[in-house]
């Protein structure tokens, strides 16, 4: 029989880029006793939960939660809107634009997909600039959709959508404007409504701290007027049923009745503290990692730092050093999980994840582990990036408000 | 902010057919921290998990886990073999067997849905001559599939389906077999194998005692090599690339993690239990529920012997009595839930949960709710069901090998 | 290495009185991280408690809470109120007065155990007429206090405080009155204040719904004073250092932490329900129960039926019938642990505990594993005491406020 | 309503020599139902724990565990073994071994209290030699006992027990050996047959990693002998009942249920990574921190090498720092509970707890708080703790048996 608990003494450090670590009171809320999905208890809790993950995505459109992970609301928000053979404006920001892509060939749909040379669109966010030039090609909007990643998990780099839409706007192109949130949600800025996104993609396991199972689309009236065109089959991901049975809080199928109870502890975890200091908790974080990135003589994966992620940090490993080799060592002797690199960045990067239910000092600790494991793997360091992002933490308190909790 | 706890005094009574009453043992699996799906344990967490479902199945051959609840799993095992048009049979047994049909639909599939006059199919298991004689006229093989419902959730019907496999055999017809057992499996007798099951669906709320959110498709090489000719656009779904990442325990996306553990644990109660011993438990279960039914003068919706549900019991209404009106009264007054009457037999029965975590009290008490709910509405009873229940437990022992436990 | 989970399926009706079942609410409380019993948040959640605490018992006067479980708590009324050699008038309402009557012996104190004659005692409430006789004969004041149980637990007898109240007064003597009711507190009506108690001895696992472990000394105004004459030795369960430190919100030792998580939640649940609907509760309960024995044809403990015990009840075993044997055939068959006769009721009784985390339903339960338990044992029962109990639930709904919730 | 979850993002450190961190296995495990402390799974439980914890002291013989926090198992070791008025040595090591002496002064014990002058005692272990002449000027053995602190929390010294042993054989003196071992149990080494104690007192919340509750005394068969000549009045804590009732498992009062599944739980954690391993760890912790304190340049306030404690280390504050200042700083800033300074080193010196739960990572948080903290506090530091800790750690991986786990 497996033993579940691997680990003999003290925490495991989970700073991988998602999961991130669940608190307590998600995981307590979430052992709760089962209820009857069809019951009076349950349309009370759905109507709630409904209503109150709007505020997360800044939206007063309707929210479609999921009972599938992420990679499920990727394919839910195309097969909504696309019909066989629709072409669709995808950009190269990493691993997750381009897994997006691929599956939006196994879907029947035609991706273009914009890059930047090389490895280069790896190490920057979209560029708005290049959309808009092509929406403006697309003179017989032949184009359905601009898919876009907001914060790419395998990089580090948070894309600034609303100049995504503006490049839409000044090319006067009807595409669906649909974006991938998963990562960003809860702890990047994001603006569902202001920034006119048509499908908000986004994931239970990042920012909104729960383990991963739950996923959403959160839709635009134009969204809604495209499903009804699309005829790519669908029925699990079918927006129709889902949004005809949520007017009263249910669920056309059985949903996930014990992580929405996690989802219902989330959301109020993040609304009492306020979404606006959530997300100035990470920006702060996201500078103290940098800080330490710095310390050490390393570079970031993100080379733009206006679109820096507040979520991720990639760290880029010096020429002939393995980052994979690096991650087995921190991960052996400091029982501290990082996130390796995928795709074209594999072996080159390491990723710290500081999203969620982490505070100063799991950054430190993790800092720590990080240094002490690269300086086993040999790897030189010009300074101390614990001692810099200790500085850092520490002459840079979090706002009062923040501060009252 | 919602409670969560609606219940002030005592355990609520949850006996619909599913979701099930989740053991606290795994509930408190659940709510281990979250690990890296990437990382070493999960891949040992992986391998042991998907080598002990398959006991459950009785199968030598992979099982699929879908981070997605059941109905998933439904449209998983129909785009993974179909392509779009194909034609598919599909038998009438009740709520969920007409909604698999609707699914089909959607799909693209082309159902052909078998169907004994009027409501008389939603009192009877699949009928395997009509199967047989169907298959004999399709001497194009037109139909790529018979889709069955092994246990009818809404009705309380287990359908005999070695005899379907055996009407498919006689006809010579080389269609895959696909079966629901969401509500069966792990109650009620299921051999993947042995009866020649091409694809098994089922769900993790029932018999596995898990919250809803995970699902299955337990496959054959026959629907392995199907999948491989299907052009139904699928990517979540696809089995290819979960093949493929499931040899060495991953998933090729983020699975459920938590649901998982709740997995584990699950599995590993079964098997320390015995499954035979599991599935005695459960007919001895439903024979006793059966008994109060009888002494109440009421009809079972069942009304083949043979095909007895171990699972549930539908409990029918005398005429003009409403079943939900019932229900609103047992629930109100007894903190019990049970199942509704669904599709056509929508207010004309109820249904009696009697599997997973439960134990002889547990259904005295629900019978105990039912009884005294019925008189309080106005339905006329024979005789006292908690007795002749009580009665056939103290009667019936479970068997030495159980009782040691 | 143990398995702490005995029971391969469904529940355990813990049906004894006491420990009670305690809710998952009060379970998950219980398991939040330890906080530092020092720190202001430890500090923030004692007044809390303190204060909260004092309402159950009906009393201004403070309430110690001890880090130990309820014997302790009998210890401490005595250790802090009394001086070697010390006098004190005790009742012998069953086996819990005799055990209190025996530590007061180990502590030198001596008692004079007023007594009906032989078993008769065991069967009544306290008698304020003897004790009021005694205390007239008492001319010099040598008693110290009067101790007496509230609620029997060893019985199912619910003493009349209010009545030894005035016996003291009447005999216009100056002895402390001293109860115990650790299965009395928040199951039946206790008013510390009214009733004009000195010490009130209560513990966390009878109608608290906690695990046992933390223990309770509600104080009077005259207690106090009584305490700093006292000289039998004593540290732990002093009452100076604990009061002084309590000022705060903190302990002068190590306090039960978790216990306390769960202590203000059980606080928290029975004042959210409301007190006098929680007592109104289990006399509903008391008094389905006791129709259920009327309907076997079995004698209950109690007598006396101005005093019976909404708590628990004890049932006469028919002569010749050995009431451990039947409990035993109950445990095995039905997995239903039920109090065991103890004293000089040993093997004569069983006791039903009907208190805490119930509803009517997990009492018909408790009543139906009675019923086939005792058919099994051979006992002969007159009519059905499940059915009676229905019958009583159906016809006596809870008052409008407790249904409402 | 008091909000028991108190920080709202991240875990809190708790690294105060005790209550130490839970581990969530233990939270899960005391979060089990409450059985009948009568049944017969409560017997199984009993006898396994008081046979495994045997081997956490290192004795063959009984170990008494009460269901009270470990203030009182000190009592308890005296009232079982002392008669009023008897004389006890005692040895002031710092503020429990005060705290120890109140006590027995309390309890109308005549403690003489051995010191070292002025502060020096809180600096040093027990001094062998000057119990040893004094034992050897107590020619008529008034003394009945020597009690000692084997590891004094207040100030991070860890006496040798074995001395003492040895002084009271050199001196041929019948006192009985006593011993507190509160804060040692679990984390440094101690072995009670071996070292002749004939009462060892210890408690749940260290180095077990219980929260706090129930405590212990193991006992010497010289220790029981006593007791039958011991007259302090004694009922909750007295041994006879409880050596009787625990023959088969069982108390002679209601035990702590809960926290005794989480004993069960410690026991099996500890004891599978094998007591050496973990008295290992914490050397090797203790180590890193204190070469941090020496890198800051700060004193510890143990002044022998010999006797540093694996448990904690207290740290000393540069004349004119308040300690308490520095410890709200870093509470408030990082979330980090230190100990204060208690007695007198009250606002001298702040305490690190290294026990339990912990890993390398967790401590260079902490120290990583400390660090940060004391600069905000304007304290001169000599060079970075938390980089000397992390350097120690690289260069000392556990020991390969430890660390395969």
């Amino acid at each position: 029989m497996l033993k579940l608990n691997f680990h003999p003494s003290g925490r495991h450090f989970l700073q991988i880029p998602g999961p991130s670590p669940v608190p307590d009171r998600i995981l307590r809320a979430m052992s709760l006793p089962t209820i009857d999905h069809r019951g009076p208890e349950f349309g009370a809790l759905g109507l709630e939960l409904l209503s109150k993950v709007k505020k997360i995505f800044k939206t007063e459109n309707p929210v479609i939660i999921y009972p599938a992970s992420g990679t499920g609301a990727w394919e839910a928000a195309l097969a909504n809107t696309m019909s066989p053979g629709d072409r669709v404006l995808m950009f190269e920001t990493g691993h997750f634009a381009t897994l997006w892509q691929k599956m939006a060939l196994r879907l029947d749909i035609q991706p273009e997909f914009l890059s930047l040379p090389g490895y280069e669109g790896w190490r920057q966010g979209v560029q708005a600039d290049m959309i808009e030039a092509r929406l403006k090609e697309d003179t017989g909007h032949e184009l359905k959709a601009v898919c876009v990643v907001h914060n790419e998990t395998s990089t580090g780099v948070t894309s600034d959508i609303a100049a995504v839409r503006k490049a839409i706007d000044a090319a006067g192109h009807p595409a669906l404007l649909i974006v991938d949130t998963i990562s960003g949600l809860a702890s990047a800025d994001f603006r569902h409504d202001e920034w006119g996104v048509d499908v908000t993609v986004s994931g239970s396991q990042k920012g909104l701290m729960l383990p991963p199972g739950i996923s959403f689309n959160a839709l635009s009236p134009k969204a809604i007027e495209a499903s009804k065109q699309s005829t790519l089959p669908k029925s699990f991901w079918a927006w129709d049923e889902i949004l005809e049975a949520n007017k009263n809080g249910y669920w056309p199928y059985t949903p996930s009745t014990n992580l929405l109870y996690g989802l219902n502890e989330a959301l109020d975890m993040l609304l009492d503290e306020g979404l606006d200091n959530v997300l100035a908790r990470h920006q702060r974080w996201g500078a103290g990692v940098r800080a330490a990135v710095a310390a050490w003589g390393l570079e970031i994966q993100c080379q733009d730092s206006a679109v820096y992620s507040p979520v991720l940090t990639g760290v880029v490993m010096p020429e002939g050093v393995d980052s994979d080799a690096v991650r087995k060592i921190i991960y052996e002797r400091f029982d501290l999980s990082l996130g390796m690199g995928l795709g074209k960045a594999k072996g080159k990067i390491f990723r710290i994840g500081h999203l969620g239910d982490c505070n100063d000092l799991t950054l430190i600790a993790t800092l720590g582990g990080c240094e002490a494991g690269m300086k086993l793997a040999g790897v030189k360091l010009k300074g101390s990036g614990v001692l810099a992002a200790l500085d850092y933490f520490a002459a840079n308190p979090l706002n009062a408000g923040a501060a009252e909790r």
